[in-house]
């Protein structure tokens, strides 16, 4: 793979920011790599770890002569933080994000984004529910969707900007989809926020129960409730983030979920064997056409380790 | 391991049903190993993959003189066909069953089982998403739990029938828990059938949204919604039992469950990102526990490959 741009600077380095500065240089995407993260020990140990050229003390410093800036903070920073890094970004840069909601990143890139930067926000799906710059590796972005939000700009030098984009996420083994920043987060409030919400719920709930122990909870968990508890160990903080600043699509999902799910405790309670079978077969029908469609990444023994 | 029943008949031959023969076969519990199954095609596999000694026509037949007979049908089918074979069972016989909902068999094996005859509920919590005869394993229980629900009886020779059910799970890999059967289907409820429950629903919901489509479900489905649909592909008619013959205990966790992601709806709205972040960290803390208890089995690469 042939350098994109000589100089990629990342401005947060937990999970996936740690993850784009491995992934690009085992591709080679560019020549030197500028880091920041507002946490001096994250500094300290991405460092340590060598997974950039320089670590700068402040994000202006890091985004200054950037060809690429990659804003990789919590969700709820990314708006802030282009205004911080706004009046030091070179002409010609491209400004991006790897935030799980686009419509208020693309709000506040039009806000913040001088004449002359190319602002496009992205969002690769792609994660694990760890955090954290040591938990970054340079193979979390291979095979998985990057999802980029152009701002409305039919321009020439802005398409010719996306497209490089693109090329640096196909470059760290991503398929990349370009999708309006709406779309983007009401599809997004389906495959990722909903679960998440409903996953850190049924957690709380256990946790709540009276005349169930959390050791019960815990031996037990192998029944269904162990996957609940892996999502629902995700980021805490970028979490909070996504909700808030998804709020109507992730309200909107919710409601439709909670309504199909009143009609079936309905139908649970009136003994409607029919409806609750016929719902499972359709679901178990999705199943395979994901697997399929090959969005099931192939896991070793994975059916054999996972419990009902 | 020594033999622990000369005769086991297993009726009932898909997932659990064949991987009961397979375990119990390869530890070397018993001399001889009886099958049925309601369906001539499984019938012929289990004779075909030469699962047992013997496979019969009737669960009566395959009954007659075991010293243990494991009923591992659907659960609803479960108490009929306990009634059907009642009047094969050998005295001195162990009655037992694989099923998710425990009261219910309960009451149908009181109701039907003959003096003598050692009637003892229980339920190995392991599978997996598949169904039939080819998916069962030999390993399926190794490292779980099988629970007992013994009935209310203190007699010495029922105690020996449960110790020696019990050696019979532990020699197949599991850890064993006796529990009271009422307590066992609120527990299962939390652990398991509300997770499926959830999952079935939200997959459901996935598929009925007008303004996104399935094929953009399935695509950006690492988000968190994939391991929703594993879960939501285990079997239709074993999981409509499930709900119908747990119903009260369902209901109430869900209940539980519907308030508690009120609350979190409404924190959503009004922006109340501490509460959210409340309840992550609390989530997070409880997967680190049962992760720590060693409940999550060591799965190479697995997080790796979970996307957010």
């Amino acid at each position: 793979m042939s350098v994109l741009y000589p100089r990629v600077a990342v401005i947060g380095c937990g999970l996936i920011g740690s993850s784009v500065l491995r992934a690009a240089r085992a591709a080679g995407l560019a020549e030197r790599y500028a880091a920041y993260d507002r946490s001096d020990a994250v500094r300290t140990r991405v460092a340590e770890l060598d997974l950039a050229d320089e670590v700068f003390d402040t994000p202006q410093a890091a985004a200054a002569g950037a060809d690429l800036v990659v804003i990789a903070t919590p969700p709820a920073a990314i708006g802030p933080m282009a205004g911080q890094i706004a009046a030091s970004l070179s002409p010609g840069a491209v400004l991006t994000d790897v935030g799980s909601a686009k419509q208020a990143v693309l709000e506040a890139f039009e806000a913040v984004a001088p004449d002359g930067v190319f602002a496009i926000p992205g969002h690769p799906v792609a994660g694990t529910e760890q955090s954290g710059p040591d938990a970054g590796f340079a193979e979390l972005f291979r095979g998985r969707w990057a999802i980029l939000c152009p701002l409305p700009r039919t321009d020439a030098p802005y398409l010719a900007a996306v497209e490089r984009l693109s090329q640096f996420w196909t470059g760290m083994g991503s398929q990349v989809e370009l999708m309006e920043a709406r779309h983007h987060d009401l599809v997004l409030a389906v495959t990722s926020h909903l679960p998440h919400l409903i996953a850190y719920n049924i957690v709380g709930t256990a946790a709540d129960l009276e005349n169930v122990t959390e050791s019960e909870v815990m031996k037990f968990s192998a029944g269904g409730f162990r996957d609940f508890t892996r999502i629902a160990a995700s980021d805490p903080v970028m979490w909070r983030d996504v909700f808030l600043l998804n709020r109507d699509a992730v309200l909107e999902i919710l409601a439709r979920f909670t309504e199909d799910l009143q009609a079936l405790s309905r139908a649970i309670r009136w003994g409607e064997g029919d409806k609750l079978e016929a719902l499972f077969v359709r679901t178990r029908a999705i199943r395979l056409a994901i697997v399929a469609a090959g969005q099931e990444s192939p896991e070793p023994n994975f059916g054999r380790n996972r419990k009902i």
